[in-house]
């Protein structure tokens, strides 16, 4: 899962620096963004486009949510973990 | 949310019990089935449906995604929690 220009990873930081960098690249004329997260940030993928979508855009759409696995690294051992990639769309 | 014959809600058991219940249905003549979580849940959720999908059965399909957010009482407070239906399909 690579992070290109109009992604947003989400991860441990609070959930509002997130909803903020959906917010910017809107704002910066991105016409669709993806929101991906992997294992327990899954959960927090949906809420940062969840209060985006009550609280500041109630036109922005959810074009596409896509799940699947990764196979990672952890401890020298290969995990595999779910991701999430929710497609924004203005 | 509520849950119906064809709908799995996924909570705090362990992983592989919500995937046999998803093989259950299906081996009862299930055509779809929603598989549903909330909050934290969301991403076991996507776990139990990667975990179908790879280990059991590669030729089911994610028919949907939907998520949304439900207003829930926590100690006479309402808060919002973030809520997601997984379509599976056969």
């Amino acid at each position: 899962m690579q992070k290109n220009e109009n992604e947003i990873l989400v991860g441990k930081k609070p959930i509002v620096k997130y909803v903020f960098a959906v917010l910017t690249q809107l704002t910066n004329g991105e016409k669709e963004i993806h929101v991906k997260a992997r294992g327990k940030n899954i959960s927090r993928a949906v809420d940062v486009v969840e209060i985006v979508r009550r609280k500041h855009l109630q036109n922005l759409k959810v074009k596409d949510i896509k799940i699947g696995t990764e196979e990672r690294e952890n401890q020298g051992k290969k995990v595999n973990v779910s991701t999430i990639d929710i497609v924004l769309a203005v």
